[in-house]
């Protein structure tokens, strides 16, 4: 049996000792279950193999969490919440929205380097995994992907708004370039690159400097982004 | 027996009938292993399931690629042979080199729009696949990365010297920028997100143009490269 890492909170408003067993019981497997999915993928996970990692019985692991699609959603939608705790949660008492926004990348940066997950970003992982393979899963991650997208493209309309992002840059450009830099950082940590993610985060801070108004002055370029 | 596609292309100088069949054999379980790989993984390639796809003896696949590290390591090799010369070689003839980056770089969007493969681009899915699991197919793929991001950092030192792009312009950043929008571009592409698909096109053109010396005036911002 492997030791396991806590990501996953139990609830705390669990009285009934047998529930709580329950709960932990599922923690367990789900913090096992993001690791092989994180690195094996989510179609790496298989009832048996976690039975037997953790010396659980294969019915008990059935009982909690059903059939192989069931135990993958239900990984997934654990590893989001994760990534939802370390990324944007710690971000959310920030007034200034261009702060909100600088927070949350650098913030993205700081849980890729500290291997929150040992396959990297959790998002980019199964974004990959199945962009190609039609299903539940699919939709899952297509949804959690536009969900990270308009997070990064509302806090920058909202930056726009309250006249830390001048109007002329275009909110979408900019949710853009932030998300390749992270899926081009997130490969490049996992294969040893350092460099390259160091380099994704220099030119994350300074694509969201340059929108910044400040003492940077706006470019006078137009044609990187839309009119 | 499924159709295949036929993008590896035949030893010509083959006289030898026998040889020749044999070359056909190894040309459609290629053509066959690439596709499965570029959708569900170069892990999900078996030899069972590719002799009963193709209906080919299991021993007759075997003869030709041995065990299953040789199948995916062959099968990523020959699909980095397409990516090659879908992308790079209908460049090398081009003398300018800001023009050669230029083409490279649409020759890329160009070989995910038309689904060369139906997983998009290879050496993205090899990557992602394999960025946290080691052994030689990493290493191959590892290898191939960087063969791809010196290709573009040399064109654009090559385009330097040349006087296209200024010297103040760091290559290695605008190299990282260039795969960085082609990362989220082809997940964009396989998740349906034309307009993302469109805007790391379009914010690639405009990445280069920046570059390039012309009608452009070179960007007066320093805090966005290295000095």
């Amino acid at each position: 049996m492997r030791t396991v890492r806590r990501r996953i909170k139990a609830r705390k408003d669990e009285t009934d000792g047998r529930r709580r067993r329950g709960d932990q019981a599922r923690i367990t497997v789900l913090e096992r279950a993001m690791d092989v999915a994180s690195v094996d993928g989510f179609e790496g996970l298989t009832v048996g193999s976690l039975a037997s990692d953790l010396g659980i019985g294969k019915s008990n692991i059935s009982a909690l969490f059903g059939d192989k699609e069931t135990l993958q959603i239900k990984t997934l939608d654990a590893s989001v919440g994760v990534f939802i705790e370390n990324v944007i949660t710690p971000t959310q008492a920030e007034i200034s929205p261009i702060k909100r926004l600088h927070r949350v990348c650098s913030g993205w940066f700081d849980y890729v380097e500290r291997r929150v997950f040992p396959g990297g970003c959790v998002l980019h992982a199964a974004i990959n995994e199945y962009r190609a393979k039609p299903g539940a899963l699919r939709d899952k991650v297509s949804s959690y992907r536009n969900n990270w997208k308009a997070l990064l493209e509302r806090t920058i309309r909202e930056a726009q708004s309250a006249g830390e992002i001048g109007l002329d840059h275009d909110a979408q450009q900019l949710a853009f370039k932030l998300i390749a830099f992270q899926a081009a950082s997130n490969t490049a940590a996992l294969l040893g690159d350092k460099k390259y993610f160091s380099l994704g985060r220099e030119l994350t801070e300074a694509a969201i400097a340059e929108a910044a108004n400040g003492p940077r002055m706006p470019s006078p370029r137009s044609g990187s982004r839309e009119s």
